[in-house]
């Protein structure tokens, strides 16, 4: 089950902004990440004149845009779908799912509020709250990161949400730099090399393995 | 499995014009919709600084609206996503799928020619066209509609892919006026009363039920 983690605040807190600087940290970091809106108002998406838009304007209940990179979809529903149903039904192969909004929900939350530094947590008494991004100390017995610390809180998400126990099995580096690896592929790799090594007389398996592929120039460099 | 039928037609043929002619028709017939439009070319659909886009713009490879009344979710493919693979991933439930574009698929289609006359047919020699609509006869085996005959082509479509074979057994108005069933709920009220009348003394299961549930001033009305 992929992990979904709310970002959460009051309307000017600072959420959609932090969204936007975790995210890459986390792609650097060879993750795949969704996002979910909360948008309790409605919201228009399409431009208006655009064929898709048109269609729906004629009343589809669901207009899908479909290219080589990219796809797009709008339906309507009969109630809000729970956090549970989007991850299940809108959201493909990604390591995790940050939510902008949903500070009802119970999945964990951490709450922003650089802007307005003065005003109360929204999730302060969340039993779900694990963390505050602000400059100001939350005083509550959770971690708490500064505006300036996000690599910090990148970390820490990945120690929380992405890394598997026990740490990384598998380490695959391109040219000296590590490999960005997508988890699934990095799991699948794993099993089919410690199928092949344990066949193999002299194996142990608390051991190490390690390999190296090179092009003949690359070998003979020290 | 939900039908599915491709729009088809050269890029100025009247393809969007004839969709948003068709689904009104067939959504007061009692169908919901969903449509696929084809973009070979990538689309933008989301507003520039937008939360959604702003996401998105990060780096996000699934970015989910969600409001109650309708869900968007725009998500990276690594190659063109299939007809089949967009029906059963994307669209939820209706009871056609109108697809405009999509001429090389192996689906059912419709050419429209209502612009440039002349010019040839882009399916002509495709044995999954199905009808033409245009204002000229286009000399194939194949039924046409001019562009005054939308009625026909809705009433055409809902006999060729909507209506179950044998016709409606069940037929419910409201005030007098055709109820816009839809199938799923009109199949459960059909087994629920044919499941409580068959258990009844003198039920002819080739025969029919009338049921009228009025208020007491309807019911004094003629």
């Amino acid at each position: 089950m992929v992990p979904i983690v709310s970002i959460v605040g009051t309307s000017d807190s600072g959420k959609t902004t932090l969204i936007e600087r975790l995210i890459p940290r986390l792609i650097r970091k060879g993750y795949r990440v969704a996002t979910v809106k909360h948008d309790v108002h409605g919201f228009e998406i399409d431009h208006e004149g655009k064929d898709s838009w048109r269609h729906k304007r004629a009343g589809a209940s669901t207009v899908v845009l479909s290219s080589p990179e990219r796809v797009a979809v709008i339906k309507d529903v009969e109630r809000e779908q729970t956090l549970e149903e989007i991850r299940s039904a809108c959201v493909g192969d990604v390591d995790l799912i940050v939510t902008e909004g949903y500070k009802r929900s119970a999945f964990p939350k951490i709450e922003v509020s650089l802007s307005r530094e003065s005003a109360e947590l929204v999730c302060a008494r969340d039993d779900n709250l694990l963390a505050v991004v602000s400059n100001r100390s939350p005083c509550l017995d959770v971690p708490f990161f500064r505006d300036d610390e996000i690599d910090r809180l990148a970390d820490w998400l990945e120690d929380r949400f992405l890394k598997r126990k026990g740490g990384r099995t598998i380490e695959v580096r391109l040219s000296g730099r590590p490999f960005p690896f997508h988890p699934l592929l990095e799991d699948a790799m794993e099993t089919m090399l410690r199928g092949f090594f344990s066949s193999l007389k002299g194996w142990d398996p608390d051991g190490t393995v390690e390999i190296r592929l090179c092009t003949r120039k690359s070998c003979m460099d020290p």
